[in-house]
């Protein structure tokens, strides 16, 4: 037989749910699932010494759409932020959970709710969309970053529910080669101008003449006072610490 | 193999329920529902300077129909409407839905919905339909026009469950191609008036000869009073203003 | 692949359940529910200057039946009928809901139902039975005809739990052809004398040598006093108003 | 394609569950549940100047089984019969339900039900069984006799759970042989001494040298008293007054 | 086509679940479980003039297994036992739950409960498994026999939850040929001495070489005092009056 | 056709659930979980003339084991133990029943639980899983023994439900071949000591070259104190006592 | 037929879900899970004479990747870790509920949990996910360490929810392999110095040329305080006592 092993399981059925594992140990539905985010526009987390960012493509050429209605950069609550790639109907799903339940703790407990609290309870439930029949799993990556006591960090969450801490990542269109290009050029002592500016290069490089300042969007906390600031399009390339930056 | 990709999945049966993905990450059940949207009449809705509109093509031609029995613009609040496109009796459910929810915020809070509150859950049950077994997806796009806070706004809310604000934006038959021209054409500083000038001269460029305005239906609201107008047929071409712009 | 659409769908099962849209996004299940409707016998009701009927086909040939209890046009409340094409069981189960809803809004404010309230809970049940999976849809079409505040109105639910109100309309067997012969004859101003005379004219046109007033069936409500009036086969024929009518 | 419509139904699975329409509108499973009716044994009913009668074909040749425990007529409740065709553990099944049904009536009310009410409820039933999934239709039709306000009256309750009243009528096997002999013999001035006379030589007729009254079985109420008579084999056709009525 | 009509259904797929009609109306699941009856040893049961009595084949030749742990013969209660043929883990569920049914009816009304209402109980729950989807029949028929105010009794409950009382009946294998000699040989005046008699010679009859007395059961009540009287294997033949009858 | 019955049955899918039976009335998918009962390592047990003993092959090779971790002997309580054959985590949970069952007696009645009312609790839990959907039956079997009220008992409950008790008997790898010794060998009058030389004997003429006294396990109770002893491994041969019987 | 087993299983679907035993009486869909495990990294586990160590390799080359969120190595109580292969996002609800249940323990008893009694709860999960459909096996083992009462404790729960006790073991990637190399040196007598270095000889000997210290994690507990100590990457090769046990 020389059909390619991905036909013969395909042919098989195994990629009917995302109860079944491959004879070799995989879950084919969850597979999918996951280009379904590299069908999503991109992001670039990174955490800086001073802070940490996001930086989206939020791909909205559409002139009819409001731009504020197409953010990709979340509040979840007032000190972390979320942008997400993949299926952006699921990703309100999980975006809207992810504010009540940094609300139910506040309201719980009078204190912000530590990141990786928030990360965890999002991932369980993608872990449970891809282990338990009847419903498909959620088909999107999110990158979350916020400052929780005076510490800057970004997580992502991952189509199975698995989730890491990271120095720096991307999700969506590219995301591998964007992260091979964050390996090379992050480093530790980074200022959050220099981040973006390193983001702001890469996604140069890889959409080459597709890229287009407007359709970006950028949001950052400082260490200092973890306010979220967010900053769309064309102002970002006019930010006067970008500009500066450049001289 | 040299069967086309589309026919591929199929047969493989990617497409049998809203539960699946296909290879590439696709969910083709809510893909076909889209196809029964744009089977749907088209309407138009539009944010102008004074307010905000749609426009809508009721599309029955059935003498023996009370016309206003086939009304395709709905009153969801007292500064809420909305035009669907696709399953009628899908859109009922969620018409219903909507109105319920506008009517137990203002019991509960004695204020009215924002609209963009109503959007959303009416898009997060759209959303449920499209991951959950057991049912199909609800085929039907519903545009949402309304005043707030003085503040006109259009939504719109896709067989997904995604919604986004609009500017301006049409959903049903020839969508795409409405959509063009609207991004031809319109501009932010536009009147009622003449922004209805504009929805009424694209139906007749798209329709053509079978353009009928008889089976038209208008509705908007005003930015400083918010009081819902609706005018059907005829009567939207012997309009006076209309008529004014005219000459 | 020269192969129809239709032999198509069905080889590959898109009509296998209520729950899945063809690629084209049709719901086939619900269209072939639809041809149970047309295999009922037909109904025409009409709305007219001085009340409302229904004229229906019992189809009972068979002597042995009790005629009573082949009756098509039912009561839903002292204000309300309806006659009904299609599965016939299916029918009983929604009219028995229709009576009970009516039933319970009378106790409860102690004033009549609006009709289109109990037309658009019947169809809403329709809906559900379109939508979701485990059971099959309701294969019947109803017409209901009453006189509320002094208005006579006519509705139709269709099998996917669309309803419209009608000036006149026809369900089951020959529904389009004689809903072309009502386009053609009817006319706001006609009295439910001259209305019932149209209707047996279409009847004997369409069922021609098959034609045989016995297996029919009246009912009316005058505006002025809303009283369900029903007359059986033969009779119909010696109403002294139409024969009068008929001189 | 030559292969007939019957073997392209079975072949594409349209006849797998009762909750699936074929493309013309029929239920299949439903179709074949009333074989299951036709495999059983035959019974008459019929009402009459003097009350009514159930005479029913027990088809118990086995004399191993005691011949009360193989009776075709049971009571429903003092003033109710009732005889099936069919699958004997289903119409157990809903003959238990038919007796529960009339003594909560009794115990509520103080007073008989009426017949129409136990028949409806039964045929809801059945009606349930052939709209959702998970069962199977009852395979059972069933002929209920009874006197109510001294009004002799009998129904059938068919497999889609649809019923009617009739004058006379048949179940199971030659159901449709038996029917064209009543309509010809059927009038309705027939006392039950005649009615039995007449259902005792249509059996004849129909079932040939096979015919044997011994395996027979008579029940009847009297319209004065509404007392249920049960008669049994050989002793119906030594009853006094079905021999006078033959000499 | 030339493929017997069996093997065309088992290709069809009509046998895979009991939820399902054959196009001719039968339950090929049910028929399925009832060759599982036909597998298991075989009971005969008898009504007497002064008694009756079970007498079955325990078909134990196994010397490791301690000869009281396979008995056939239960007791239900001091005044019915049972013999099962089928599937034995499935049997002990309905016998166990036929012990608390007795049990409950005598701790509720202190007194005897009638052998036909344990018997209904039992059958009714096995007629729910023939209907319901989820589940396999249960493959056990059932003897039951007992003395009730007097009168001996015996009842059969078939799979389908089908059920008669038999004046002498057989289960399991070589159920029909057993059958057939109990029709000969069977009297209305035997004693339960000389029905025994008979039932041992039917057995060897039927089983020839293979009959081996050790592996038979014998249960028996008396009319006068009905207390459950069970002997075992070569007991069986060694019984004086047994032996008495014999010369 | 000359395939083979059981790739027939396999190709037709009966073997597909436990719900579902052959048409020979077999259930397949119980049947393969007697193949994983027969993979599993052997367990002779034996009532002795003075107590009951299992001796139980561990087939534990593994010296990375703690051995107590690997036993194949469980107390159930302080009067019975058991042993398994099959799937081990089935196997555990089972055990955790049998516990808890004999607690809760204990708790409520503080009494010893008889030995057979754990057999059935259990072999009732695996009838169920070999008659509903949903679920797979467990794939084990068990050997209890115990001592009540002075009396030594063995038990054997089987995949399907089914149980015995036994004079002595084998489960798992080789059980057809171990119980034909145990038929020659076995005698009532056996003393513990000669008991387990005999299964000593046995296992060493089965395994042949593959025995390992290292791997045994042996359990037993006393008639006289119904005290539980188990004794491992290289121990059993040591045993002064099976030392002395063999000089 | 020359198809090979495995092949013919897949194509006859019994590996299409865990509910479903092969012809040969596996669990397909269970052994397919075990793949996924053994795509995991490795951990080696090892019980000492002063201790318990977890040495485990998190595979995570990924410069972006906080190194303390992609530990291998949990505190599932003060006196428990553990380590896992496979699934990540599966492993976390595993060990979120093991934590859980150690917590509540403490709370309940106000003393630390055995920690067999942990391995137990998880492993039952597990097996449940092996038996029940609707859902997939857990595609993930684990290693457990700790010490209660002054005993160092290692166990293994897999796939199946089976479970041991060991006195040294591995999991994931390579496992048979690692495991014949500890059969090969482990010894009862060693210390953690001792056992560690071991543990790192193996690493090397079977990762070749892709070794990296920096890859790995260390976690032990000492048999006198049963503190969790975790070293992480290069520091372990710098340890005082690993560098000086080599010297």
């Amino acid at each position: 037989m020389d059909i390619p092993t991905d036909i013969q399981h395909q042919q098989m059925g195994y990629d009917r749910t995302a109860t079944m594992f491959t004879p070799e140990g995989h879950l084919l539905q969850v597979e999918y699932a996951e280009k379904a985010v590299r069908l999503g526009s991109s992001s670039i987390g990174m955490v800086c010494s001073d802070g940490v960012f996001i930086f989206s493509d939020k791909r909205n050429e559409d002139k009819l759409i409001v731009p504020s209605s197409a953010n990709k950069i979340q509040e979840i609550d007032s000190h972390v932020i979320a942008s997400i790639a993949g299926i952006v109907s699921d990703a309100r799903i999980l975006i809207d959970r992810a504010q009540l339940i940094s609300q139910q703790h506040k309201v719980t407990y009078d204190s912000e709710i530590e990141i990786e609290t928030v990360v965890k309870e999002i991932s369980n439930i993608k872990q449970q969309f891809s282990q338990y029949g009847g419903a498909r799993p959620f088909g999107v990556s999110l990158l979350f970053a916020g400052v929780y006591n005076k510490k800057p960090q970004l997580y992502t969450s991952y189509v199975t529910g698995n989730y890491f801490e990271y120095f720096a990542n991307a999700i969506g269109e590219n995301d591998e080669q964007i992260r091979e290009k964050l390996k090379e050029k992050y480093k530790k002592d980074l200022t959050i101008n220099k981040g973006v500016k390193i983001a702001l290069d890469i996604f140069k490089e890889v959409q080459k003449e597709k890229f287009d300042i407007a359709r970006f969007e950028l949001g950052y906390l400082k260490k200092e006072d973890s306010k979220i600031i967010k900053i769309d399009g064309k102002n970002i390339e006019n930010l006067k610490w970008l500009t500066q930056l450049r001289e």
